[in-house]
């Protein structure tokens, strides 16, 4: 016999520009959402019992109309507004999983109406929630960042495999994901959101760092510190390795000034922190 | 004060081509490997103690000796020989968690040592290891599979916010994710991977289908009938639509004959089915 | 003073499904366009009148009614009628540029209407056409293949800064992108190119290779004799390497057996052959 | 019989990260460069001999050597350096033709040596040389726009298949790449591009847009004007539709509030303006 015992359903890559007016100032929110739904859809499985089921057409609709009802402040508050209304209009919903994830636009020479991507970096908002509670965590997918002093990596643990050299002088570049979790009370999520980017980014700059570990504990640890507002984060830091280029088969040397960037392969590290 | 609650380190897209040669017939295995260590490796985040950290480049290093070592059969095993490696080499290493992703390639005209690709489709094995116990997943990522016939949904859930027309016959096409667990006693790893491809795909080609829920859950079912030796299957089916194009406006009748294939929006529906 | 000196407009990516069936027999074709215009659009630059511009939506809305007024039997044929189409009724359109890719569709198991993905190839037409003339071509891009024998590379010329060891015995990976033009009188398109696709897949595997260029070469020479309706080809033939692993700083010989494959830097090769 | 009428190989992807340092102000350049050679290498081709061929590995070890030798001030520069050392290097080389994409580094808040990614625009240089004289463009490429307003697009060419409603408020997105050649006598090529990217930029946000075509044309007048050392310019602004969301079935208004972004079709728009 076969049993269902986890199932779940949505829509992905939902897309939504919103512009708000006050004048000729002009706000821009660009995002794409992704909803799933857990509940009481086991007999659309097992039966083809398609009465259970919204359709995922009817879950992108709504997530424009909800926009266009409930203007788009804050993508943790939007995420709120499409849980609040699923939960609501569909009863045996139990739980919904929301991601949502902000495109950077920047205006041009502080324009009214006219903007320049910030790149491949996402504000992110997830979001759990039952009738009876939520789980809402924020976060920063993506952000590329590179240091080119303060960064050693020595004294590791040698085994037969061993070949890296120990440097004090290294380059250190990171696309970092950071999510983290508030403690209630946060009146303005863009404005910690804020805070809490400038905090990671000038840690990962001044730091004097010994690993891509000790580095992430600190921005981790600082980030706690300057947002108190927050509980917990979660930073993944894949070590984007810049070799340094061995130029001394042509009777050149290379004062830490030729690098070769790289894909693969890539350091991976990660930990979760919280403030106790 | 700031715990350090979780944390992970490891490789990722450790890429290798092994060339296996019997006579004029070679055998080619393509892969990419993600490894990460979890245990006692606090120090390193939190006081700069890299004397517990072992170089991930020194864990790359090792995926190259363990396959010269141990030639690879399968990527199952190739997990297994890995985990057994640093799980004998690192005390303080308490669980290892690699994910293999093997790219497909097929004999030219079942010429012994020239190739085609398989395309985007990656066979895939993902195993947690401690000294005590494993858990090992077989799965195939990426198939993309398309049907045209036996295709319906209808008969759904309508809000006020459906306005999807009922369907007795549309395009399906998804691109599939499967990962399955065996019972134990799997004597041919490959033999059995084909073997579960094959049944999901004749599957997929010949279900009379209400809905994506519907026919998940019967691949998923035949998946556990044809293959007694798998416990556990779990499935992911984006729907990737293909939508009508209305040509009415133009005066022209469209029998499902030209649709508009589309990326996003995306449905997404995923179950796990596990036999009793 | 400024002068506009060259102009184009157009749309892309306009993508397109198409079944046709015969019985439980049917065909796919999946395709996505590119159309761009050129001819007496300047005023619509420089003096801001639209009056010259055929919208780019309508150009997308053509393409689905055109397929449908006359079902894609090649794309090479496709590319005829659209061009057709759109000579005839924009009269001030000069000549129109037309790419179509599709995306290969395998039929699971012989079956009727289930699919499955041929992958990231594409079979390609190309038609720049004026009322007068046209100039069609026809190609694959990104056949992904490779060859783990009768491949070497040695006797080249060296320089101060070459590092590279000679090998009789290496791997020789590509994603090749070939484009041909045929003269006059091909009776079947589709035919025709899956003859040029095998002749240049069988010369591959069985060439034996002093160099990439050598290669390329035969297999261009090998299409344009085997199918004598080709006039010209053009390939393009990056060297994907694969770096054989050295094992010697762990005790290990390496016979051939364990390579790294690589994205970046490539080798990028590329000729055209006429016959004559 | 087979007439090899063109070829040319070389290396893509040699990516180079340099560091230079004054004090504790380190300037960071990251760029990836495509080197192709054409020549006298046709036997390579026609008669397995490789000695006339320069190994692309080889190639790739010269960037870093020549970066070495002559810290990179700006790509033209180091265009120029590589096209140089290799006319004088390879006897039967005829031209070389270099194109180099640099990615761009932000500072942290002013930090000296700690760095942000400024996305996916990249600053490009391409250099054609021979021994005799040289053509050389600089450029951007990826640069990605958005403006809300003072974007029109009406009194359009209506043919029967159009169906788009005209607009006198839209939303403009675009991905521009934009290339120049300049006169002689260019100082200082960093400067000159930061420049031409501020009144790209600048036009773009001021513009009372009749159609994609008016601006962009406008945009290259610009340009031209404020740098008179530009003697050409090519724009590609593909228009990435944000379409307005039909909410009337909804009983809702829309006042231009919330669009849905698209990728795919798209508009593409390419002029080529000339200072005379």
């Amino acid at each position: 016999m076969a049993n269902l015992t986890f199932d779940s359903y949505g829509k992905t890559r939902v897309r939504l520009t919103q512009v708000l007016r006050q004048g000729d100032r002009h706000e821009v929110v660009e995002l794409s959402a992704k909803i799933l739904f857990r509940g009481k859809f086991e007999t659309s499985y097992t039966k083809a019992d398609n009465s259970v089921v919204l359709p995922t057409d009817t879950i992108k609709n709504t997530v424009y109309v909800v926009a266009r009802k409930n203007p788009i402040q804050s993508i943790e508050q939007f995420c709120r507004d499409l849980a609040s209304h699923f939960l609501g209009s569909v009863p045996h919903l139990e739980s919904v999983h929301i991601e949502i994830q902000q495109s950077p636009w920047n205006r041009i020479n502080n324009h009214g109406s006219a903007f320049v991507s910030g790149g491949i970096e996402r504000r992110v908002a997830t979001l759990i929630a039952t009738r009876e509670k939520e789980h809402l965590e924020s976060g920063i997918h993506g952000l590329e960042i590179l240091k080119t002093a303060k960064s050693a990596f020595s004294d590791y643990l040698v085994d037969e495999f061993t070949t890296i050299p120990p440097t004090r002088d290294r380059l250190f570049g990171t696309v970092m994901d950071a999510d983290w979790s508030y403690r209630d009370g946060v009146a303005d999520y863009n404005a910690a959101h804020a805070d809490i980017r400038d905090v990671l980014l000038s840690t990962f700059a001044d730091h004097v760092s010994e690993s891509v570990q000790h580095t992430l504990f600190d921005m981790a640890k600082a980030a706690l510190s300057a947002a108190p507002l927050i509980k917990e984060i979660h930073l993944v830091m894949p070590n984007k390795h810049r070799l340094l280029m061995d130029l001394s088969k042509f009777k050149l040397s290379n004062p830490n000034q030729i690098f070769v960037p790289t894909d693969e392969p890539s350091g991976y590290i990660e930990a979760r922190v919280t403030a106790d």
